[in-house]
């Protein structure tokens, strides 16, 4: 049988969309290098970028071996059990760019967790967590959302309460899994030494560079453009009963709310703090947009742009409180990550149960056809759909404390978890890694041009 | 009514080519970041960073509410008044990824003109001019030029002087926008504490970081292919007289003649000044290669590649005579973004007006079919053209004029301008954002892995 | 004659996916950028920065003056001799698109020769042997392998061997042109001062800064992912025989074999240097995963995902064991360029003649028609291919030699190669380009906030 033309170009188009979005959403491993490097002290810059290179390098070979099955593979709604190391691959459901997205999204989460026990942790309990993380963990929790045959998916043929729940591209499967993770990790280790004094009373602990968190922010935005607009996977699909629509208008009003909400999380964020602290911070509006965008990540393709500007004035106050909540009972995670991805990725899978909108679930989940199935709830959608949302999130934080919390806790009592005191007052860089990440610039060495000149007749 | 299959292709096809430009558009409001953070003191790093950070997300805001509404609105041709909010988004002529296309352009021109202002202006007074740039000036501008229904649009059914401008991706709408603001805001707070000595000499303010500089640069670049070949907003559109010519020709040689423009212009540049101060200057060719951009956006559709590079060779002299004239003046501006986007901002609508190509012309503008209108006076076009480019210079000038300019001196009466010198010297970041943007590493440390080492020993 | 929609879809996608693929690799520039600028010495990091930029815009006049003329010009098999300053072009076999992504691939050659030369050469050096090297030699290995017309190509109507040499993105005709050109510059100039000790013991150089290698080597990956499945130039393009499959199936497997062999050598050079060093060193995983890219380019198209681990595997090695032999030996490539660019580019080319299979073979260069050719010679596909592979291996040492050799021995004995050894231990930036990339904080500055406030106090 041949090709028709119609369906090679069909192929292309959606070929190209997905991979360069999957390129896009591999940006953002390296934005959550950045930030993570510039929001820690100096001396464990290189330690925290290394794991965050790691996590790419051995993402790839544990989600490619078995990761992608058990997400994939679609035998049962529990997990997938077919498909390990791409066999069988391409198929009439999935191709090498649909693994390549998924690949993207994988590495990601250990990132998240890697910034909540970043400068105490040993490098070989790193290796550990992230490759039982991005191999087992997550892609479970993947197959239960996103795969077909998933028992809490929207496209499921038997709907959890319904509705099955709407995470279109991850506050929960992504960002509530790694920073739950990173939530027990930060918790067994305890906080970094000094970070809080005798009294309780936190210490600050700048990060050492704030142009390279600025860097990762906005690759974190850009890479965003793929992350959630992507999770389409394909733009060839028309609907039905609206003329001049299909998921192209989709993605490119999903590319709007999560501008929107993110935008709007930054300038909230800005001015709040600025109320609490008395000036303007740079990292606090970092932070904030990005935990604009989490929560929008969830409900980013069916909710309206007005809506997306609420998600973002609702999350940025989910942060500045989880921060200060989180300084009062001394927990301390050097990249807020429990926080910026547990807490607003929570609220981002509520609010979808809350602000879903009919039409833009019909055309994100039945091709733009028209069926009764329950949406947001404030808009008269019923309550199947922040049923399940609440599901997720009650599953998502029971299996992964039950996977992650034990094995963080073998760890400690191994004796494999975190650094001795004196190796981490030193810095992880010169105790782990042979060096500082930093070489700085020799003595006795021309001050000036002028000085270099004067050297030269100096010697002539 | 269905959508054909036909149609469907065609809106997948170019929403995906919009949409990826927008993301490369957006990528600029990174670079500008970047360069800005590398040309100032390391004082002031943080400071001039959360201002881009700051455009981007105020920006979103202004321009989603009324911006895109004032910019795109199509009623009358001088300003534009539906569309606030995105109503009646999507529409026959507008689609999300449009808006989201011109959202990263309207962030970008607060860009130019914090440059201008750096180093010594109140955060506040930033948050003001930016929300009333983004949301006001910039898009009345883009109205003029750009909408179908702006007076001087080179689209319009009531053509001014026959021709109007072209001004194709906005040497004029965004980069002399933002430079002529930025001008008087600079004139009108004066030079940074120091920069000229008592005799009107310059003191040498070198950025605190070349490396920022150059990732800037670069990513600029990057988002100049999303810029520049990106304002077609099109890619399937077929010309009817030429065989397998379409837009996608048209776009490829945009993509040729930016690149040979910046390329030239910052060969030009670094021989230029190497001639003048002695040596190779990397920050020389960084600004050159900018400016050759700059001058190229106007006329990058309608001209050959040779005239690209005539382009960029007069644009590097261009900037090179207006830096040696503002040093001359006293005028002071750390990221040169006056004499850059404006000097070469202006020369680039001249040179449309001398160079454009009657053939591209129609190509752009009449989608391959043949009609009589201005082009090129160099190439025979008659006066149509150039004097439609004047036009736009001038008006442009006196708008931005008299909008921006008494801004910023209704905000200089009111001492919201400019930051306390005992301020400015101690820095922005320490006097309004908590703290510098580097914390160094820390003192008493093992200076080397051998030091580590003898330490470890020590101890036990 | 009309264009037929049916060909303006295809033009569309195609130059879609070409153009967007261009940037990618354009992203490449501003990787070595960075993973140079961080891998040398601070004193010396605007001038390696520079040199990556004089690249990019020097490339670009000599590849579009006569580079692409070299390269693709279709008369005969060594050498093209039409196309001049794009003469002709768009024509029906090349338009702009073609030429950007070419252009990109141009610019990188010499940013891999530069590595091996960094922080000894002058600048004038630089400016000559860039100039040669883009425009002239790069060129004409291009054409062989790549043009329809080279003897050594894939595509030709006379293949050499029956089988023609497989360089899918260039391990030989980029890579290995690259590295052979810096292997010269580096021998005849002689190692770093200091580099080795009186008795030929390396003396280590550290880079200065560890966050832009790590910045530099994920952009690389980025890119790549437009270096490797972008050199399909089409997307559009079915297979009759199988069904389903086309251009865009072999595109997303491009795409997994390239980040399995990288994230394979990454892996397995951060394990096998752990053994050999004693700790875990992010610049190794970083070198590391570059070489298993760099030897998977040459068969990324033609090979299993399997096999691209072996790849990588292999490819670890190579990098480990040259660098060992490079130190030996008193070699000094303060980039490693040779070793990697070199080991790894000619492991890629022997792993393809050993496995490219069958089926892979047909689909990238018969578009999908079931021929016989030769493959992989340890799948059963003869000798063919391996000595072809050979071939071009001999062909690129001795043609590299015989062209660069001897310009960098005429540069050497002119005295325009090494710069002085007072000027080296100053550094270049402050002899050759007016100052250093970076400006300290000045000092008598508060030390926190708590300290300007005190200071505030003092003065009131």
């Amino acid at each position: 049988m041949e090709n028709s033309w119609e369906q090679s170009v069909t192929y292309s188009i959606n070929t190209i969309y997905l991979l360069f979005s999957a390129y896009l959403v591999f940006v953002m491993q390296l934005g959550f290098a950045m930030i993570c490097a510039g929001s820690v002290r100096a001396k464990n810059a290189m330690n925290i970028m290394l794991t965050n290179v790691v996590d790419a390098v051995v993402g790839s070979i544990s989600f490619y071996l078995f990761g992608f099955a058990f997400a994939y593979g679609n035998s049962n709604p529990f997990i997938g059990t077919n498909l390990f190391a791409l066999a069988n691959i391409p198929n009439e459901n999935y191709d090498y760019g649909f693994f390549l997205y998924q690949w993207a999204f994988a590495i990601a989460v250990a990132g998240i967790t890697s910034g909540s026990i970043a400068e105490r942790t040993q490098f070989s309990a790193y290796l550990v967590f992230s490759f039982f993380l991005t191999g087992f963990v997550y892609p479970i929790v993947a197959h239960w959302v996103w795969s077909s045959s998933g028992w809490l998916s929207p496209n499921s043929s038997d709907l959890f309460l319904g509705s099955g729940s709407i995470d279109f591209a991850g506050s929960g499967v992504v960002h509530l899994v790694g920073a739950i993770a990173g939530l027990w990790g930060s918790i067994i280790e305890g906080p970094r030494v000094g970070r809080f004094d005798a009294y309780g009373k936190p210490v600050p602990f700048r990060g050492h560079n704030a142009a390279l968190v600025v860097l990762g922010t906005f690759l974190l935005w850009f890479g965003w453009f793929g992350f959630n607009p992507g999770s389409f996977d394909k733009i060839l699909v028309a609907y039905p009963d609206t003329p001049d629509e299909g998921n192209w208008t989709s993605i490119g009003r999903t590319a709007v709310t999560t501008t929107l909400a993110g935008s709007t999380a930054g300038i909230v964020t800005l001015f709040g703090r600025r109320l609490l602290i008395g000036h303007w911070d740079a990292m606090d509006v970092c932070n904030g947009l990005l935990g604009g965008f989490v929560a929008i990540t969830s409900g980013c393709s069916v909710v309206e742009p007005w809506a997306a500007i609420l998600c973002g004035f609702v999350s940025a106050w989910v942060l500045i409180g989880l921060n200060i909540l989180a300084l009062k009972l001394n927990y301390d995670d050097p990249l807020e990550a429990a926080q910026l991805h547990g807490g607003c990725g929570t609220w981002g899978l509520l609010f979808t149960g809350l602000f879903a909108k009919k039409k833009f679930v019909n055309q994100t989940y039945n091709s733009g056809v028209a069926v009764e199935r329950p949406y947001g709830l404030l808009l008269g959608g019923g309550w199947g759909l922040i049923g399940a949302q609440v599901a997720e999130i009650l599953v998502i934080f029971v299996f992964v404390s039950t996977t992650m919390g034990p094995m963080f806790y073998a760890l400690h009592k191994l004796k494999l978890l975190r650094i001795p005191v004196h190796d981490e007052l030193a810095g992880l860089d010169i105790s782990s890694h042979g060096g500082y990440a930093y070489a700085p610039q020799e003595e006795n060495h021309p001050r000036s041009y002028g000085d270099y000149l004067r050297m030269q007749e100096d010697q002539s």
